[in-house]
């Protein structure tokens, strides 16, 4: 199954300054897509850090997306971190430079230098151009470098994001007013017999309005064999403690 | 700096079917702690992920808390995952049992094998009790393993928080509207000249209503190390493009 992490650096998620939107959004984005998201790491700015993760990741997983540590700063350190993770060095890139230059002119001003560092990247990225992006996004190997400021984070993700598509997944939910130590032999039995659906049960502190205590998935990629371990559960749950399902 | 790592574990947070509420709790809560949280891990159901995550947390950070993953079906891994990362094995710990068995005699029932299953747990784990606590958090070396269901996590967290306290942060920010590559300059001698104080800079898409582009934050366990970096801030930046501080 494809698959996919995602990297989230910087210090002002960990310290609470700033809440994390892009890593929901990133979820129900690559959930639609039929990727499936394998891990999540949210790390601080800091280079060494940046790089192992990236490393760890890139060699685990199909897919790598970064959120943040992009900008003229201090504290971005992302470019110099995934450059690390591949063991190469940070240049200036000639079409992202003509294109500052060329941005910069159209202002009717000269770039200063510190405005070129925009152009200074890991050796070796390839630059991914979607619909309506006027800076495209950064790849190294299967890394995609995305910025922090979730209208960005959000916009170049939508505009390269159908590269990503894979089959969809398919799901089933059981709602059960049982308690879950009371089904969980039954559940045993359905993971033990259908490997590849994911089975997932999810207890309520209290019932719910309409009695569930429990909320029972069933997942995969092969619809069929989601309908056939339904199938199996529902013959051993019995109607009785079925709530509803979706 | 005391730190601290969080392990969330759970599919059904990585394929969107649940939202993460612990983790945004939990990272105001160890904020207000002077505890600087330093890394999250959001992994699946999986024992041996699991274990790998728990064993570079532990070796890493003072404290680990775990969210997830514990109860009496198939996708609950967290308590044999913790024992695999301490090359420890999963025992039924004798008061705990007790404990048990007393709740359903209390109940006028017998406990079913199942029932005592949460007795389960790796050896050598302590039990912390705490204030309203029915249930004792069980740690594990520096690994508090914490349940997954939001109002639990919450109640027992706060049960236990006061031992976790250390000394505070200090915080000062400033907003400006400069764009955040004027002041790039300014902000690397300051980072240079006060290795203490964690500076950072937040640009957004647009400027505020308020005129300011750019939340410079300065901050530090030493209170007089923040007021010396932010006078040295805000005489490089020039009274005029300081929109307001707090």
């Amino acid at each position: 199954m494809v698959n996919a992490g995602l990297i989230v650096i910087g210090d002002e998620i960990l310290s609470g300054k700033t809440a994390d939107t892009n890593t929901p959004f990133l979820i129900a984005e690559l959930r639609e897509l039929g990727v499936r998201l394998a891990e999540i790491a949210v790390i601080p700015d800091e280079i060494d850090g940046i790089a192992a993760t990236v490393s760890r990741f890139s060699g685990r997983y199909r897919y790598v997306f970064t959120s943040g540590g992009v900008g003229p700063t201090h504290d971005d350190l992302t470019i110099a971190g995934v450059a690390r993770a591949f063991s190469v060095r940070v240049h200036r890139h000639p079409e992202l430079e003509r294109m500052l230059v060329a941005y910069y002119n159209g202002q009717k001003t000269q770039p200063l230098e510190r405005n070129l560092r925009m152009a200074d990247v890991p050796e070796g990225v390839t630059l991914v151009s979607g619909r309506e992006l006027s800076w495209p996004v950064l790849c190294m190997r299967n890394v995609y470098i995305l910025p922090g400021i979730p209208e960005i984070f959000r916009r170049k993700f939508t505009a390269i994001r159908e590269q990503f598509r894979d089959t969809p997944f398919h799901l089933h939910q059981i709602f059960v007013r049982s308690e879950e130590g009371e089904i969980a032999g039954h559940l045993d039995q359905v993971a033990r017999n259908y490997p590849d659906v994911a089975l997932g049960s999810y207890p309520l502190l209290s019932p719910a309005a309409d009695g569930h205590r429990v909320k029972l998935t069933l997942e995969s990629k092969d619809e069929a064999a989601v309908k056939r371990a339904v199938a199996e559960l529902l013959g051993l749950l019995g109607a009785e403690v079925v709530v509803r399902q979706t």
